[in-house]
């Protein structure tokens, strides 16, 4: 299966992007899928028009984070989108026939207006995003889209539009499916959404001391207020982190039974947390400090997943502008 | 001075293209000016995205139509839109900082939704283009835009979007004025605007016969049912063919008195009119013949006018991903 996803550049990568997509990733090219993975850097100009200043340093760290999380350059296709020019011919092209009212009608278009409510979201770009998300996907015929519940409309959105295609100019593109990630959203450390404005993340890339400092802190069940107070891991964060790092059978008996008994205190649950969290973080924090012995890497893995993604794009393209019949 | 402008090819180019466009474009090239004209293939899909199988043959045709008028492509670049890539992507990267009402709030917008009734005007493109244009223009850091009277907007636009890019990312793109052709709309040959649902359109590739068959039933004065009723020229369609067709001073008053005092009949105003029109249109329709002599010509001038085009857009495109901070 063809699969392809990205991530916008707006921050450096943290355990949510690991858990809500990048493991999953992992998995999705280890089963020996062919994966192409991007820096949506043109995606996150959506939102952070106004301050770009960042931009080239968080895209390629990223692509760092790709790397550190076991993405294979020699497996998977990583790549980033600004280099692929491609993308943008054909968001145009597809903008033709993109009535404006599908795009006013994506349920987050609405929602993320009213929780960015911070940012001005009234750009063109923002409410032209979803058709660029359709370009990305389609130039590379993908099959399956990883994605989070959220984007599950948007993978509809572009199923419709690769059918609208096909009907005016003839069978070329197939209808990408979602691939629902089983995993919740993560929440931040307050337990609430976890958000670089909150102040509730933690990065993917860090280290045993950082993280015991924001773990041991982490808010719980507020009905624990005293260690004698029985709690319900259900209303827990830190619950939903063990579900996330994965946690024994054995482990989870001992976690409900001591926090619904209170026969354990919120450290002790958040001790054994931080071990598991550890030994599936360590890894990877390694690999962050093996990139960065070669600093020519990176931008070596971006230039050869580059030539492999454009190699792709232009062969659509090239059937997609004969297929609209036009002259380039 | 840089000048820019392009032709939609929704249609084969007829002489109110000539009298409202190409006459002067190729005045402006003769100026000593530094001219970029294209054939806007990606604005005809805008408008025309159901039915492109002419479309290459249309966007070639332009291009000889450029040619016929006198369109020296050794003085001026004559270029395809959907060759240079790098207007989509420009296009794509104002989108970001474009806010949506001002797309919604461009006169022509509703006016061509209700103008074209018989066609569906609700696709995304419809409401980009004018950033597409703005791309266009300001890609080429180009001055002035030859354009009638319905695009001034669109240039005020352009000018806005200058504005806002230079004050995000710093001072790089002029601000282009519009340059207003004094020449008013030629109307059809029924009196009616020139439209190719009316077949009241004269082509700028004709011959004398056909161009006699015309013009001698043309729509006159409604006032001048009879030979001896008197007419007013401010009220007949071919007194607006005689101002484009440089009448003469002397001409002129013949007509006005004749006309007025009903000394001549329109078969004799238009009989001077024809003659008019064939010597300005006969040379025309003579290069015509001349460049259909080698089959590869068109092709070669376009050849060439993309690759000095391209030279330009990507100067243009290399500053533009530095100031916004993109890695590509």
């Amino acid at each position: 299966m063809r699969i392809l996803s990205g991530i916008r550049p707006t921050g450096k990568p943290h355990i949510g992007n690991y858990v809500g997509a990048l493991k999953n990733w992992k998995k999705l090219q280890d089963e020996g899928h062919e994966c192409f993975y991007f820096v949506a850097d043109w995606h996150a100009l959506t939102t952070n028009y106004s301050e770009t200043s960042e931009l080239k340093k968080l895209t390629k760290d990223v692509v760092r984070s790709f790397l550190a999380c076991g993405l294979d350059p020699n497996k998977s296709v990583l790549f980033v989108q600004s280099a692929i020019k491609e993308h943008a011919e054909l968001a145009l092209l597809f903008s033709m026939i993109v009535p404006v009212s599908w795009l006013e009608r994506v349920p987050t278009y609405k929602e993320m207006k009213q929780e960015l409510s911070n940012k001005d979201l009234s750009n063109t770009g923002f409410l032209f995003y979803p058709v660029l998300q359709a370009a990305d996907i389609l130039i590379y015929l993908a099959e399956g889209v990883p994605v989070g519940q959220d984007q599950v409309y948007h993978i509809e959105l572009t199923r419709e539009i690769a059918r609208r295609f096909n009907y005016f100019y003839g069978e070329t593109f197939p209808e990408p499916q979602a691939l629902l990630s089983v995993v919740p959203k993560l929440p931040g450390t307050d337990g609430r959404k976890m958000s670089k404005s909150y102040g509730n993340i933690i990065p993917l890339e860090f280290d045993a001391v950082s993280l015991e400092k924001m773990i041991l802190p982490m808010v719980t069940d507020p009905a624990r207020k005293r260690r004698t107070d029985p709690g319900n891991p259900e209303n827990c964060p830190v619950w939903e982190y063990h579900k996330a790092f994965g946690i024994s059978e054995e482990e989870s008996q001992w976690v409900i039974e001591g926090c619904t008994q209170a026969k354990i205190g919120c450290v002790d649950c958040k001790r054994l947390l931080l071990k598991n969290m550890k030994r599936e973080l360590e890894p990877i924090w390694q690999r962050y400090a093996e990139i960065d012995k070669d600093p020519r890497y990176v931008d070596d893995v971006i230039y050869s997943g580059n030539e492999k993604a454009r190699e792709v794009a232009r062969k659509t393209m090239q059937i997609v502008r004969e297929r609209m019949n036009l002259l380039f």
